[in-house]
């Protein structure tokens, strides 16, 4: 009989469903009687195309993508997007960043290398614990894109809902950068105009990058874009332009795969992980609300269902409770170096029992030293 | 008992040592009794710290890489790096390019779109069959770099020491895009500046981009060059500037383990690898040019012994050809689009037993259609 896993809470790379593990290293040598693993097939094989096709439709189909967004598979994370992205969109030179967090601020100096970088809203004072209402940022007439990090991973503030610039009056189109939530909820597309997001925490390997692209936007990139980073061309040649990260596509489809069948609740594939990832949040900020010990200081509208950061009151226990919920089989708790404390990242792939046994540790540990 | 793999001849993505994808079939779920895969582990981990510094001391070893060169993992390919190379190295906006073959086609297009760049040869009207002396080329003083490909994958034509520019009275950094010969023979170091490539012909998987910096050569880039494709800075960080691609670091790095361990003719590591593709391409080419069917049109002071287009003098039994080898076991032998014919990629994973399969099949055909 194999001994449980330990529960792995890192931020990303994350911890991936164990069927899709087990399945990606059966079939290491050889992929369904092809006589080739699945990372020494060229790009351009039959089996290989089926691979990826499949991907795209299972992924249009659990995310709900509409016909008129292309998918590309490309490389090199949401740092890069954030200088693909002016370098693809930012045809006049003028950008809107909704600033609430570690990541939207990386965004904003990275596109200011590229367009003069308007903050519609900044939340840096507040230590990033808060999102103002949409309706009180000063969005600007004729910018090229509007740009907020929809669940800021470092920071754990998430969007419960993403804002409907046309109904501010503004009809620029909105760039969401989701690398941490994507595939945790129903996004509505109808109010985005591009998302991206690396795939290391809901999808996947990291090392491969998702781009969903309104076609409409697509057009000639700024004259400084690397050709292998033109969303247009990206999308023409099929993420075939370059050799794409074949093998982190693969198992982002096992990935899917695995979502499309998850069931929790009476329901099934994204509606599914969205009532889970529901029900572990509020267990968890229900442990911490009910503690004397532990807290997270995020506003309660906004907190995330991803990544929550948490602090020890007595902060001198931090490294004690670090080594015991370890040696407990709770990994990679840490919080990120920037703000210290503690995180515990719950994306998809955590089930409901890794949270109750997060939980059931906070409040012993707290019977032990509070 | 295990029927035995096919022979897979792919360009790239391409085969891989069946003990390495034996290795990270058996770790997938669980590296070294962390209770996690490396898929899953974060970037930051201690555990997966050690996987990149070993991929990094091990690789240095075996190509003897010097500690004056700094060796980057990076994303995007061969093809990102056309427009990465200029962008950090091209200040005064003039390069030189030794076009060889259909990748330094490609690389010089690309830098043209951020340098003037002068070609100081061009083998295309040859039908990229030659490479002229570099005592012909017209190098220029006073250039950014001179950029040439130590092989080309699709034309199969290859550089059999890389030229000495400075005994050609130039000082400008040699640049070289080594994709499909890296780790395949020793480089001589003291002639390169910089040297980049694809990992997916000899190292592992797509997704992973290496580079060897010399040191003194990085330093800020161009005003465009994307913050996460700074040689300086991605250097600075320990290519940890973005989310590296983990698990590709962790699978060359069991190649590089592989390779160090590789014995052949009473050498080993490189050396032996050396050895095993010199006599694996005599023997194909000995095969190829004692035919009355099958023909290499390739200058033979400069063959590849990667990749080895081959055509049958009666076209017409191309496709015939191919469907045989792939029953008889021997795959992906179509020649790129590009080109038509046939192509064998013999890279260090691919056995001299496969050669000899292959060297076999080409006789038997022969004497069954010639």
């Amino acid at each position: 009989m194999r001994s449980p896993r330990p529960y792995n809470f890192s931020a990303g790379p994350a911890c991936l469903p164990l069927s899709v593990l087990e399945q990606a290293a059966a079939e290491m040598c050889d992929w369904q009687g092809t006589g080739m693993g699945v990372m020494e097939m060229s790009h351009r094989s039959s089996a290989f195309q089926s691979i990826i096709s499949q991907a795209e439709s299972d992924l249009r189909q659990l995310a709900q993508v509409p016909d008129d967004f292309a998918i590309l598979f490309m490389q090199g994370g949401a740092l890069a997007e954030n200088a693909i992205v002016p370098l693809n969109l930012a045809h006049t030179g003028q950008v809107d960043v909704a600033v609430t967090g570690s990541w939207s601020a990386k965004s904003a100096d990275e596109a200011a290398r590229y367009a003069h970088v308007h903050r519609v809203t900044d939340t840096v004072q507040d230590g990033y614990r808060s999102i103002p209402a949409p309706s009180t940022w000063t969005l600007r007439e004729g910018v090229d894109y509007v740009h907020l990090c929809s669940n800021e991973t470092i920071d754990g503030v998430e969007f419960a809902e993403l804002p409907n610039l046309r109904e501010l009056g503004c009809s620029a189109p909105l760039v969401v950068d989701c690398s941490s939530n994507q595939l945790s909820r129903p996004f509505d597309w109808s109010r985005i105009g591009l998302a991206f997001g690396g795939a290391q925490k809901n999808i996947g390997p990291a090392g491969l990058t998702l781009v969903y692209a309104r076609k409409a936007l697509m057009k000639s990139p700024l004259a400084a874009c690397p050709t292998a980073f033109s969303f247009e061309r990206v999308a023409r040649d099929g993420s075939m332009f370059n050799t794409p990260p074949t093998y982190a596509i693969y198992i982002a489809g096992l990935v899917f795969k695995w979502a499309l069948r998850f069931q929790y609740a009476g329901l099934q594939g994204l509606a599914a992980l969205d009532a889970q990832n529901r029900d572990k949040a509020a267990l968890l900020y229900g442990a911490l609300d009910g503690s004397a010990l532990f807290e997270n200081r995020v506003d309660p509208s906004v907190r995330s269902r991803m990544n929550v950061p948490f602090f020890l009151r007595e902060s001198s226990l931090t490294d004690t409770f670090l080594a015991q919920a370890s040696q407990a089989g709770l990994m990679q708790l840490k919080g990120h170096k920037s703000k210290g404390g503690c995180r515990a990242s719950i994306y998809n792939a955590m089930p409901l029992s890794g949270v109750q046994a997060l939980v059931d540790f906070l409040q012993d540990f707290e019977r032990r030293h509070g």
